[in-house]
């Protein structure tokens, strides 16, 4: 469908071996090469990397145009994988507005959405089968599949304005890491995390 | 959870013979009697109202701020039946705020999604499982649940802002219907409908 349409339209939710849209304006693949310091293992990071630079995760995305009132929405996926001891995720985003929430519904998988403010509060919510989770504004989000052989699926939606916000998230990292202990995640403070006051000198 | 509250939080779609949510603010119940004057059958809508005030949808909703930047969302339980040819369907609704979006994701059933933008242009698009409809900003929207023994039950979100406004539809009508024609649905011109020219007199 074109950008900008004002017609109503429908795209389905084809649940095969992978979860796609029918139709899609948009397909986004995020590999391990753009992930750099993002992982608390760099020499595992860059071990897998010289390997292969493998599939983390994927976006289908619908564009609208990105003013207030408006809705993207779309499917992330993010295949299972480890890093060292951390699990294969999204890069993780505030939104550029940051007034602006964001709503999850898990279609398929196991996982977490790790979530912090600008001021350094932070939370981890559990997703599974049929969780539907509330973003409010100012969090930032990362989603992490802890399975080790099943996609973590959610479908998401967000204002047309909200603008992604890569760049902190990059420099401060999380929080809180999601790490693999005796095969079972487990959420520990990141040891790099910037903190707010750390970060204003 | 608090009704303004800062936190992320999950609620869970728990999928039984009903679908619910595990958690919600607010669950509102649509009854035949709210429906004066939407059905075409008007003899059929008081005889069936004689016998029994039929519950006709159910809505479950996480209240959020309404404020630009919040969303707002939800289920929408749309139970099989039929008044006169007409199925069972919701009330229907502008927003109040018409630049605002809403997208739609199909959980259980079959239907239709009848709307309208108040120049009179109108559109139908069928809902199954998995479809995901995207409503533009300015489109009013009414969903119709087409099976004979199935609730027609979406997940819904909007844009903190929209607002509702019911009034318009309960004037005007929708410009299609949809009829149950042997047993099958059929799209047909509201011959009660009122166009923008008339309604300017």
């Amino acid at each position: 469908m074109p950008e900008g349409t004002t017609q109503p339209f429908v795209t389905h939710v084809l649940k095969a071996e992978k979860i796609v849209f029918s139709e899609y304006d948009h397909h986004i693949q995020r590999r391990l090469s753009a992930m750099k310091g993002q992982y608390l293992d760099q020499a595992a990071y860059q071990a897998l990397l010289a390997r292969e630079d493998a599939l983390l995760y994927e976006v289908y995305e619908m564009r609208r145009p990105e003013v207030p009132g408006e809705l993207l929405f779309g499917l992330s996926i993010v295949h299972p994988g480890i890093v060292g001891q951390e699990y294969f995720m999204t890069k993780g985003h505030f939104h550029t507005v940051l007034e602006t929430a964001e709503v999850y519904y898990c279609l398929r998988g196991e996982g977490f959405m790790v979530m912090e403010t600008p001021e350094g509060e932070c939370k981890v919510e559990a997703l599974r089968l049929d969780s539907v989770l509330y973003v409010p504004p100012r969090w930032a989000h990362r989603s992490v599949n802890t399975s080790s052989d099943t996609d973590l699926v959610t479908f998401f939606v967000y204002p047309g304005h909200s603008g992604h916000d890569y760049g902190s998230i990059e420099q401060q990292g999380f929080r809180k890491l999601i790490l693999a202990r005796d095969g079972r995640p487990e959420i520990v403070d990141n040891p790099r995390w910037h903190s707010p006051e750390k970060r204003k000198k």
